[in-house]
């Protein structure tokens, strides 16, 4: 079991990571609630909750379960999750736990936040890309106009990691998680990038992804530590999440998976980057490593740029009406860069001819 | 003009009073927002809204207004002006202003603390009502179950409080805002309490009205700075609104303006507080001067007293299913009670008993 302390200006809360703790969570729960309620989606529910419930002995312990999927980071949803926790006679003294992926985690994590103005919350995610989505105390459900855009800052009281619920996983979600785990690679340094570059995601072996899994947690726990608001250096983290939230909302939230979105994304701002910095970064191995890997790398996603370049716009990091990108100088140097909706008119079209050429 | 400073855990903030400070803004802007919206209402709009765009000079100025009324504090209406924030292409170094009484002001506030995760709003209050609601950095929106259950702690960078605005409100938002500074004054000291029965809402002169105004404001400081997140003594503030939140509830939001239902609240709270600490308070002093400034202390709308409790019980002081109540053991002693639902039966009887005899 491994514990990684995150500070927050709300409060600490500890990340656990380990196998099968996911059936221990009383041992984890820092004072008494007065009641608890779960929240995940039919797909995790059936395989783990179970198990989570058998790890709780209070009185008070519900459960409510999503449908699967980014549409379910609706108003709606949110709106009627709310409505259980006022039925099941939830108050400020109580709990809510997110068992699930990143769509459990944001939706359920914003309804904690809000309910009676916040109670406490507890992050168990069971994908690789909620490794992401878990730590941080970023929470928010989805606009028709954009992915995240109505959220909070609303730290976790703690994240409980059981590993081994990531077994069960399809390619198509270790895929996802990656992309994630390259990004936070690509803002760390090379040694960590030729690391995770070596996963073979169609043969993941457990301990692998363990190891891939902690340097990714710990590069996004320094930095929400060092930025919780997203002032500064937290929104490089949003590297390739630019063109990948558009990516996602234009195609519809759920068509293509963040990851695949944000690998894409992340594919080009290194194609921006090159040229803006004139410099060679990493753009041939990582596109290689997710063609092996079966990114859908595919240039019809990218066809009506009009469209993508208005989304984009809609995007938070936009100010002043200005799209801003996160950028690389070299691996581990990552940048702020306005670019101005000419340049990314310019640069799409190139990005398209360049993923068919290479 | 006069300045309070508030220290909250986010950020310092300062409540301006002053005549005719609403066609100022500009000049109490802290930095220079890329765009501000104004969110105000039908009513308020007509009255102020030229006067507040007057005092802007910024080019990115938007105003959106909502129905006057409670109702307009719905996810609907959230969800609408988080919509019109994005089309106006509003960003996160944007301002979002509340001009209006205590319904936009929560609105507002909770659109701009959740707006991409947070931006800075002000509150510039137009009603008596809205020194309460506009100052602690509460906002929430209502669920169909109850009042500012879905909601966040989120200090405005501002309370911009034009006092001239106060003279075109009807009698009965001056008597529902009297309703709160009678509150405030009860959990105060027997003198402020004295000083604000003076006042003949059916007459009022502003000068009177600012004093009550500031003394409410001060008591309301210094209660938030000293429990921002009401986990203590913020909660005294609550005096009145079990029943009162129950009423306005169960009557259906605008139906009893939100002060005349704290107003029978607080006798209600009155009536079991003389009875469990054996004490005499100021109950038929306040009854007489309600009386005579025409609040509605009907016995018929506390006639369906199971619906009432079960209202109450989903107030977010409820613990462990218990409902928690303000009571007073003398002017200026407010406490937490525990009150059983079988207790509060015979309350809501004999305090509607007592409504009609006096």
């Amino acid at each position: 079991m491994e514990e990684i302390v995150i500070k927050s200006s709300m409060h600490d809360y500890t990340i656990i990571m380990g196998e099968g703790i996911r059936s221990q969570l009383s041992k984890f729960l820092s004072k008494d609630y007065s009641s608890i309620l779960i929240v995940t989606d039919e797909n995790v529910g059936e395989l783990f909750l179970e198990d989570v419930l058998a790890g709780l002995d209070s009185e008070h312990i519900f459960h409510t379960s999503i449908n699967a999927g980014e549409q379910s980071k609706d108003i709606a949803t949110f709106y009627k999750l709310q409505t259980v926790a006022l039925e099941c006679g939830l108050d400020r003294n109580s709990l809510i736990v997110a068992l699930g992926g990143g769509v459990v985690g944001d939706l359920a994590g914003f309804v904690a936040a809000t309910f009676m103005r916040g109670v406490d919350y507890i992050q168990m995610p069971t994908t690789i890309l909620a490794h992401d989505s878990s730590v941080g105390g970023k929470v928010a459900i989805n606009h028709e106009y954009g992915k995240n855009l109505i959220g909070s800052f609303y730290p976790p009281t703690a994240v409980i990691y059981d590993v081994e619920t990531l077994s069960t996983l399809p390619t198509k979600e270790v895929r996802s998680g990656y992309a994630e785990l390259v990004k936070e690679a690509l803002i760390t340094d090379q040694v960590t990038l030729a690391n995770v570059l070596n996963a073979d995601l169609n043969n993941l072996i457990p301990s692998k992804l363990s190891i891939d899994l902690k340097a990714g947690i710990l590069k996004k726990a320094a930095i929400v530590q060092q930025d919780e608001k997203e002032a500064g250096v937290r929104k490089y983290l949003n590297l390739g999440h630019t063109l990948g939230h558009a990516l996602e909302s234009y195609h519809g939230y759920g068509k293509l998976t963040h990851g695949e979105a944000v690998a894409i994304g992340t594919l080009f701002s290194l194609h921006i980057s090159e040229d803006l910095f004139n410099t060679n970064l990493p753009y041939k191995e990582i596109y290689d490593w997710m063609k092996v890997n079966d990114y859908p790398l595919h240039i019809k996603l990218l066809s009506d740029t009009e469209a993508l370049i208005k989304k984009m716009k809609a995007d938070k990091k936009t100010v002043d009406n200005n799209i801003q990108m996160v950028l690389l100088e070299t691996t581990g140097k990552p940048v702020n860069r306005i670019v101005s909706d000419e340049a990314l008119q310019n640069y799409l079209h190139s990005f398209s001819k360049r993923l068919v050429e290479v």
